[in-house]
């Protein structure tokens, strides 16, 4: 493995955002050459599988301005510095849908785009479901439409490109893949 | 869903890279506030769920500068301007493995990271792979280290957190899921 390592140059700040950072790197290859790598720095992010008593899924319609549209998604958000995923994933709960749990069960945490961003999503499930009796704020430049669906539903939604980002994806997939097993 | 949209007052090229682009744009939002969307523009991907002709799992093992560490992953790779998917797929197929097939088989599309990066990947499946008499070439700054696993040892390596990465983890899966049809 370590004859693939790639050893840092030169590494030249771009630009600090309020959510990402970016970099450019000269780096020197395995074989003694020298390339680039580009690289957004970001803090990591937290997504839930939420579901209802009555084995609903909880999701979240939200406009993505990187795509110029809105997706479906479930309940995510980003880890705040010094905060552990599992608060942040309780929190986004609360805060996105207006439900609440008792236990968050960690399923599996991912990179999302290894090739150029350190994005590492941490991936929750929330079973039985409390409503809130007052919904938690949502941060003032966040706008949600909440939705609950049936597995089925969730199936149509990813047909139909309204679900069509990675993480929920792998959750709708993650959900049949437990219906079958429970058969 | 109209009322999520956010309107773009202004759009600053902050960074031109070989793969990425970055922009901050002052947009307005539903509440006719003003906030900042920090936007990283990326061509597209592809991945492929390369499967030989004793159902071994063919996976490349690479250094991810943005982690500082390897990680094993399905082969992958960035689509070139004009290039349809297929033909990446293909191509990525041939340089990283050494494999060609007859057929790739479309499987689902995604967006990597759709708060901050509107990078899309598009999964393909391979089966029946065919060894090329002679290996395709890599790009010049691109090193990988090839091998091939049981559905058992891909399950493995999720856990080892050797496979960390998104469609990596919705390809395991996948198949997971395909077994228990196939039952």
């Amino acid at each position: 493995m370590s004859e693939l390592k790639e050893t840092t140059l030169n590494s030249k700040e771009i630009f600090k955002g309020r959510i990402i950072d970016v970099y450019l790197e000269e780096v020197e290859l395995p074989n003694g050459k020298t390339s680039t790598r580009e690289i957004v720095k970001h803090p990591g992010a937290v997504a839930i599988i939420a579901l209802t008593k009555d084995n609903k899924i909880v999701l979240v319609e939200q406009f993505r301005k990187p795509l110029e549209r809105t997706l479906v998604e479930i309940p995510a958000g980003k880890v705040e510095k010094g905060e552990d995923p599992e608060t942040t994933a309780k929190r986004e709960l609360e805060e996105e849908t207006g439900y609440t749990c008792e236990k968050l069960e960690p399923l599996i945490s991912f990179y999302t785009s290894p090739g150029f961003a350190d994005e590492l999503v941490h991936l929750f499930i929330a079973r039985d479901l409390v409503k809130l009796s007052e919904a938690a704020e949502l941060d003032e430049d966040e706008f949600v439409e909440v939705m609950e669906v049936t597995m089925e539903e969730a199936q149509k939604l990813v047909e139909s490109k309204r679900i069509y980002d990675a993480k929920t994806a792998f959750a709708v997939q993650y959900l049949q893949l437990l219906e079958r097993r429970e058969r």
